[in-house]
C-alpha cells in the first residue's frame, strides 16, 4: 500500500514538515525507526488507543471529524500527566486507498496536531476495515508527573468543564435522532471535537495528588483513581456540572448522562483543600469551569443522591 | 473488553512482571500513559507494524506462531538501527474473548521478548477484525545510529543469513502444498519464526554505512537505501545467498525467492571495502553467515544474471 506517501505527502506542508525545528526528533518517517532524543531533565510518556468504526465512532463519519477526535482522545491522556505533546506515531488500516478521505481525516489530525506541536513521526498502513491506532507520546518532568495511585484521604475531587454532553451527542451524530439545528450542531462538536485539557493538566500538576482523564464517565473511571491508591470515594450527584444546553434539553437525565456517560475527556483530579485557593486561581486564569464534586474517603464507594448504577459506559 | 486485564494476568510471570527491574521505567500499563526514562547518553528509537489477518499471516494460525512472529518483526527494525530492545506497547483488535487464544499469543510473544528484555507497557484492545500492531522500542547512541541515507559510492553491499525461505514456506503454511515432514518442520518455522539479528545490528553499527531489515525482498528493499543516499547498486544475482534445504527443493527458482520473495527480516548493510576484515570477524565471531552480495554505484540499479522484475512482494 502506497497510503503512506500519501499521507506523507499532504502532510508535508503541516505536522510532518515541523520537524526540522524540533531538535528532539532526528528522524522521522521513512528509516526503519523513528529516532527522538528526550530532552534533558524529562521523561517520555505515552498512551496507544485503538478506535474501531462502527464500535468507537459511526460508519461513514466524516474523515476531517474522526482525524480530529483521534488526536483529540488520545492526546487527553497526555493532558491526564500533565504532559506537553511531543510526538505521535499511525497505525492506519483502510479499506481501500481513497485519496478523498485521506486527504479529510490528515487534515482533521492536523488541526488539532499542529497547533500543540505533535509531529507524525511514523506508523504503518494495512488493507483491512477501519481502524486506528495512534501512540501519542509527551514529555514530563518525572517528579511532577500526577498519577492515578496518589489520591489521599480527604482530598477534594474535582472535573473540570461540564459533563454529558458527549453522550447526550451518540443519537445524535448516528442520526437516530433529530434536533433542532442549534441543537445538532452544539452536541455535534461536544461529541467530535473534545478539548483535551493540556494546558490545565500541564497547570495542576504541581498541585494535585491524582489525576486521571475521563473517557467512560466519571462515576467508573473515578474508580481507577480509588482502587489504584486504595481509597474510596464520595460524589455529590447533585454537584455534577453539566451543560446549560444539556440541562435545557433533557433536565431530567442530565447529571445521570454525566455522571454514566462517556466520552468527555475531561480531567478529573485530587488535591487536599489547603490547595482550593491556588485550584482556583489556575483555573480562573485558563477560564476553564472546575467543580468540586466530592471527596476522597478511607472506603466505599459512594454517590450521595443517586440510587441508580454507576458502570457501564459503552462506546456504542 | 476485560482482554488487556487478561494480557496482564498472563503477562504478570513473564514479561511485565520484570518491570520492577527495570530503572528505566517508571510506569507501565495502569495508568493513564506509560512513562519511561531513556538512559543518559542513548536516543530512543521505535517502530510501529500493524499485521491483519489473511494479509500478513494465514486465517486461523496458532495464536502462539502470530504472537512470536508479531514481536520478530517489529524487532527486526530495532536490529536494523542498532539498538537495544527495551519496551513495547500493543493495540489488539479481536473477534471475540477467548482466553485460550490470548494465553497462546502472550505465551509466543513472551517466547521472544522475555529473552531480550523487551518489556510489554502499554497498550489497548477493542473488538473487531483480527489486527494486531506493536509499536517497539529501544535504545541506541545518537551518533552511533545506522540509517538508509548514509550508504557511499563503492560500498561493499552485504546480507545476513539466507534469503527465499520464508517465500517459499507461504503456501506450505497456509496449506495449500503438502511437502515431507522434515520439509514442512524447517519452512514452517523459517516462517513463523524470523530470527531478528539485534547481536549482529549492534556489533555492525560501528562498522556499517547504512543498514536495514529485509521485509519486502531484497530487490525492492535495497531500493530504500539506494534512493535515500542518492545512489546506485549492482548486485550479483548468482551470489544471493540460500539455505541448502531450498536450493535442494527449488534449485531453478531458488535465487529468485531469494531477490524478490519478502519475511526474511534478514540484515541488509553497506560498508566500504576497509571494512572486510571487520566485518568478517564480526560475523564469524556471532555464528552468523553473512554474504557479500554487490556493491554500491553511482547511479542505476542492477541486478547482473537475472532478468526477471526485481520488486513486487505482496504478503499475501
Amino acid at each position: 500500500m502506497q497510503e503512506f506517501e500519501l499521507i506523507r505527502s499532504i502532510f508535508q506542508s503541516s505536522i510532518m514538515a515541523q520537524t526540522e525545528g524540533r531538535s528532539d526528533i532526528l528522524l522521522g518517517i521513512g528509516d526503519d525507526c523513528a529516532q527522538v532524543i528526550v530532552p534533558e531533565g524529562q521523561s517520555l510518556v505515552f498512551s496507544m488507543d485503538t478506535l474501531v468504526e462502527g464500535r468507537h465512532f459511526p460508519f461513514d463519519a466524516d474523515p476531517v471529524d474522526i482525524g480530529y477526535r483521534a488526536v483529540a482522545t488520545c492526546v487527553s491522556d497526555l493532558a491526564a500527566m500533565g504532559a506537553k505533546p511531543a510526538f505521535f506515531t499511525l497505525g492506519l488500516t483502510l479499506p481501500e486507498s481513497d485519496p478523498q478521505w485521506l486527504a479529510g481525516f490528515a487534515e482533521g489530525m492536523a488541526e488539532l496536531a499542529e497547533p500543540i506541536g505533535l509531529l507524525l513521526v511514523g506508523g504503518d498502513t494495512t488493507k483491512g476495515p477501519l481502524t486506528i491506532t495512534l501512540q501519542v507520546h509527551g514529555y514530563v518532568e518525572r517528579e511532577l508527573t500526577p498519577r492515578r495511585s496518589q489520591a489521599q484521604v480527604g482530598d477534594d475531587i474535582y472535573v473540570t468543564g461540564t459533563l454529558g454532553d458527549a453522550a447526550a451527542a451518540v443519537p445524535i451524530v448516528t442520526g437516530e435522532l433529530h434536533v433542532t439545528a442549534e441543537r445538532f450542531d452544539y452536541f455535534y462538536e461536544q461529541y467530535w471535537r473534545p478539548s483535551p485539557r493540556l494546558i490545565a493538566g500541564m497547570a495542576l500538576k504541581r498541585v494535585v495528588h491524582s489525576m486521571m482523564d475521563i473517557s467512560d464517565g466519571i462515576g467508573q473511571d473515578l474508580q481507577h483513581i480509588t482502587r489504584a491508591s486504595g481509597v474510596g470515594a464520595r460524589i455529590d450527584f447533585n454537584a455534577l456540572p453539566v451543560s446549560d444546553m444539556l440541562a435545557n434539553w433533557q433536565p431530567d437525565s442530565a447529571r445521570i448522562l454525566a455522571l454514566t456517560g462517556g466520552d468527555d475527556y475531561e480531567l478529573c483530579f485530587t488535591a487536599p483543600p489547603s490547595a482550593r485557593d491556588e485550584i482556583q486561581l489556575i483555573l480562573q486564569t485558563l477560564h476553564l469551569p472546575c467543580t468540586r464534586i466530592g471527596e476522597i474517603t478511607e472506603s466505599g464507594y459512594a454517590v450521595d443522591g443517586y440510587d441508580g448504577d454507576t458502570a457501564g459506559w459503552q462506546h456504542f
